[in-house]
């Protein structure tokens, strides 16, 4: 029986609510993966970490299993900050909270900040999975434009000047960024800050990818966290996933004392603390393995990388630079570059010829919080394929261009 | 510089979102714990999990530890449907999501549920940590009366009858209630289900203690998930923090379809996936360790608790029977038993004067939506002290009460 004004049930309300979206998941086994943000497989320092989880499991089992600290084991905690210092971020350990994966992380700080319908500064093109974090608020994004230096500082400056309402938060990816592979130029980064300041608005610093550089003779980039005054103005989110293995969910974010309370008081909502025997098995990995260091494990992964990326990049300028239209970016780090394509062709006509021909790569457009730019371009992951695979992956695409293009011109007729 | 009319810094802002609120965390070796709900450390089976994550990790690392399923490993699921098939729950795996620990569960059916203000039915009292997984929604909470018989599903069918504006769920926990211990019972169980129906009202069934039963020669109490009509009206809860180990950040839930697409899309915002080792892990130990059997050690986990359990009651007897007033439940399984004192002694006085006394025990209306019962009472656990800690505890814990009484005697002149 219904009782009259109930009849709608929740499984209706709830249907408003689902909309399909990308997987990052496992592609079938015969394809080539430009697509999802995988480090390579064959590179997980698998030893190491069976001998880690089993000390941690035998040794502090009993000590570190019961429900813990909701900010994160304290020694995972200290590991994180003297690797940060490496890269100029000078904190304490309490300045830390150990997240389940970066995702989390943003989430937290949505969470923590979001009130419905709040405005949110996003790149355009950005890392657009992380925009479903917020689903639940339903944030209005102001996308501002990225170019070949990181976005464009100088029109977020218009917009904070011009918006009536302001923004809660910048979601920024400064370094070899997701998806696009460039980086923001130091003068930019310190023109963010300067507008941080000036318009109390907070920077959430993503960086998965920040510690795989591939050009020693240049400079490394700092982090905007690590910049003069970005103290107070600036989370940033940092992440073992790519470094070990991404189904580790292991990451953790730095983030200012006010609002860390705030952020500790949410995760404790949300799975009251990151899995205990992950933290430890990690501790023990970095800490007390005489056969295991892990700076030398992501020179290594940094060294594999790179060859990708010039693979990559040799692979388009043989097949590619024939082809009018089509220019890519060239990044000095990270997993991606952007390939942008002759107008006549869409992304997901590109991606689905790509797929029918055994290449995985994601549409440009998915990358855009308004859905209004990358139609004509794709992100390729150079991190998950040897360089020999890397080389047969750029030789399909081209063909699914082509297949593309064929049907782009077919529907003009 | 601060541009007019933007003076309020996110700090401030966030200020108010700050309170408070009691730590499930670890508490001083020489205290005596019945505080928080932390399993018996000595029963962690470390030597079994130290073999299965060796081999997830050596075994299974390449295929596993790639981004993978948000909705959880395949054989994990498998294994969870299998359990629960024994308690009369029958269902595919793909109804099975597998989620970090049962707080991330709750969260997410909020998350896909709730609108801001939205109504929610509690028990009073209830799991209140359970509640501030929703705390961004603002819910209103609908607090139903738990007598020795479990929530008075009778006082819920006039909410419901009388109510305007409908609740989005009911948050249950009916087999040995954390706090209370008590059971709901199977008529209620019935009526619940019948309620459900007739006002679409989904009930959420948060089931971490229903493996704990301690009365062989008692009937066991099926979840309300098992029931006739329950299929598309109930999410139930399980966990396997409370069977192996609550640092390992491990539980499931089972929805109807419609909802599980929801949460799907909901968990790949929070953490995009459980992580994967730990779930490998947990299939190891599970399905191929031949020196260790899943059930023969939940069923070892029983006779200790049970062993815990009457202790506690026997203590209770001997210490408090003496002291008019003083009441309290005799659980037939879990974890936890709830003590009425005097209404001459509050709550938060026994706490404070037990903790100075060596014994950790938390107070009443901390279970309490509306924080407006309790205030007499506490819950004491059971399962994380030895018999002969358990005896010395409710000493510690009868002196703590008089010097509680004492205290409002002096404050009442």
């Amino acid at each position: 029986m219904q009782v009259p004004g109930r009849a709608a049930g929740w499984v209706q309300m709830l249907q408003g609510r689902t909309a399909p979206a990308p997987d990052m998941g496992a592609v079938p086994a015969d394809m080539i993966s430009f697509g999802g943000g995988q480090p390579a497989v064959e590179l997980y320092p698998l030893a190491a970490m069976a001998r880690a989880f089993s000390r941690a499991i035998l040794e502090d089992g009993r000590q570190i299993l019961p429900y813990g600290s909701i900010q994160g084991l304290p020694a995972l905690r200290a590991i994180v900050a003297k690797r940060l210092a490496r890269r100029g971020i000078q904190i304490e350990p309490d300045q830390v909270m150990i997240t389940t994966g970066s995702m989390q992380g943003l989430h937290l700080v949505g969470r923590a900040m979001l009130d419905f319908g709040d405005s949110v500064v996003v790149e355009a093109p950005t890392f657009s999975a992380a925009l479903g974090t917020w689903e639940h608020q339903q944030p209005r994004f102001l996308s501002i434009p990225v170019d070949e230096h990181g976005v464009r500082v100088d029109l977020l400056e218009q917009t904070l000047r011009s918006e009536r309402g302001r923004p809660k938060f910048a979601y920024i990816l400064p370094t070899f960024q997701n998806p696009s592979g460039v980086s923001l130029t130091l003068e930019r980064r310190e023109r963010l800050i300067a507008l941080a300041r000036e318009f109390d608005l907070l920077i959430i610093e993503d960086d998965p990818y920040g510690e795989f550089w591939y050009d020693e003779g240049a400079p490394q980039m700092p982090p905007i966290r690590s910049l003069p005054g970005a103290d107070e103005h600036v989370v940033y989110l940092g992440t073992f996933s790519k470094i070990l293995a991404p189904g580790l969910r292991l990451a953790y974010l730095v983030a200012p004392p006010a609002l860390m309370n705030v952020l500790v008081r949410a995760k404790r909502g949300l799975d009251y603390q990151t899995d205990a025997l992950v933290q430890q098995g990690v501790v023990r990995l970095v800490e007390d393995d005489p056969e295991f260091d892990l700076e030398a494990h992501v020179a290594a992964c940094r060294r594999v990388y790179k060859a990708r990326r010039d693979a990559m990049l040799d692979a388009l300028e043989t097949t590619f630079s024939g082809l009018d239209g089509s220019t890519w970016t060239h990044p000095a780090g990270g997993y991606f570059l952007w390939l942008d394509l002759p107008a006549h062709v869409r992304d997901v006509d590109v991606a689905a010829a790509a797929r029918a021909a055994g290449v995985e790569v994601w549409p440009g457009s998915f990358f855009y919080a308004s859905g209004d730019g990358g139609r004509h371009s794709v992100r390729l992951s150079f991190a998950d394929a040897s360089p020999e695979r890397i080389a047969e992956g750029i030789r399909r695409l081209e063909r699914a261009v082509q297949v593309a293009a064929q049907h782009e011109g077919a529907a003009a007729h």
